[in-house]
């Protein structure tokens, strides 16, 4: 088993979300997907059993910012067309991790001996796809610059809740010069459906953050005196929803290891 | 000779761009442009000798965000018929400014015996256009809940300089909570022929602007603590970029006092 790095120096082809998607399901690689199958739509992961998913997919309809959905299965269907013609959510991913009652009892490689009829896939966008379209534009991205994770914070801002889902939105944070800040906005509104535009900008007090250095997940990157910080709506935000139902059972993406899809980043610019 | 405000109070029909000029024209009506012919594009006006117009034409072409050139007239010809088809910038402002040697010789309210053989006519996009697309979204505008002038700032930016034309980018200020701010990026980057983004927000410092409170043209308006300052590049800066040559002879729009096209505002939008 290889970290993606390594595959790609011994010359693995993982040029494609299918390619990148059949090295992980026949375990050639593990860790974060990163950097796999460049241009191509990274997701993240929730699974729910059908008495929840009716109310999560409200959830997600109510909430497009935080939880824009790229592609739902059919309850006991482990498929999602939509995003890959050979694509198995049980086995695509290089980790996941199994809940139940809110406690993570699992985090396996895959969730074959974990599926039931009953259980639905949530493939909700995520920030790597915009970012992307940032660094194409020459905008740097702090927490790539101190190869760490982007900082994310919980707000006072509350979602639209549905059914048992409720609770904070979660941003992502990027520092840029104001110059920046606007060409960003530009750009990630091409992108409704990887979190679009950003939420706020400058002034985190609005939203509750009291200290922009100390996040609430990833890490604390500094920003200059000569910028702003820029905040996206962050897929944290479904996951942290979910936790705090506490499903009876669910599986989720592990942080880093997503679904590599068929589509094209390019794909979901609306204009 | 009445303001647009009483003519429309007595059922004056000004609801095109045609009907405004030729009201202008028949000096059925003088002052400020504002609210005519609601919906059609609004312009700056400036007129130089042929001598200096290649070099302004330059500057504006590399100056598009302040200079945002929408007509120009051939030399000695007062019609520019991009923009309407019985259009006359002699007569069809209701005042101008007579310039000689950066100093205000004449304020009439036609410049038919100040034409000349080799006068070539600029028709600049003003921000009207985009402040209508706000107001349309809902986005409140300080300077007219106050109801006077948008505050105007010297920068620190210099702009492209083309022949004897250089100067500092003058900007507008508009404060805006930063959810409106996001949302006024979007709605103005449609308009690029009418000055577009913002070019700055938040921090005026990094562009030079000392106190937010002393604006060099307009009025100053309240920031309140959530809103950041957002700044578009203005349509003075070419007005203080010719000053600041002073041309033997000029003749621009008086402030206020704007050329009303034929063009709607929609058609300027580019999606």
């Amino acid at each position: 088993m290889a970290t993606v790095a390594a595959l790609k120096d011994h010359g693995g082809t993982l040029e494609t979300g299918l390619a990148a998607r059949l090295a992980v399901r026949r375990k050639a690689l593990s860790g974060a997907t990163s950097g796999l199958a460049p241009g191509y739509v990274q997701a993240n992961l929730a699974i729910l059993p059908r008495t929840l998913a009716q109310d999560f997919l409200q959830f997600c309809q109510r909430n497009p910012k935080p939880c824009p959905l790229i592609g739902v299965s059919a309850a006991g269907d482990w498929r999602i067309p939509a995003l890959g013609e050979d694509l198995d959510i049980r086995t695509d991913l290089p980790r996941y991790r199994v809940w139940r009652h809110g406690e993570i009892v699992d985090e396996p490689s895959d969730i074959v001996k974990y599926w039931r009829d009953d259980l639905v896939g949530f493939a909700i966008g995520c920030s790597f796809s915009f970012e992307q379209a940032l660094l194409d534009d020459g905008i740097e991205l702090r927490h790539m610059t101190c190869d760490c994770t982007v900082p994310m914070y919980r707000t006072s801002v509350e979602t639209h809740p549905a059914g048992p889902f409720r609770g904070p939105l979660v941003v992502s944070m990027r520092p840029m010069k104001p110059a920046d800040a606007i060409r960003a906005v530009q750009i990630t509104t091409r992108f409704p459906s990887v979190h679009g535009a950003p939420v706020h900008l400058g002034k985190p007090e609005l939203i509750g953050i009291k200290d922009i250095n100390k996040p609430d997940w990833g890490d604390a990157v500094p920003v200059h005196d000569d910028e702003l910080p820029v905040f996206w709506a962050c897929g944290v935000t479904p996951q942290s929803v979910i936790m705090a139902v506490k499903p009876d059972f669910c599986i989720t993406h592990y942080p880093g290891s997503m679904l590599v899809t068929d589509r094209r980043n390019t794909e979901f610019a609306i204009m």
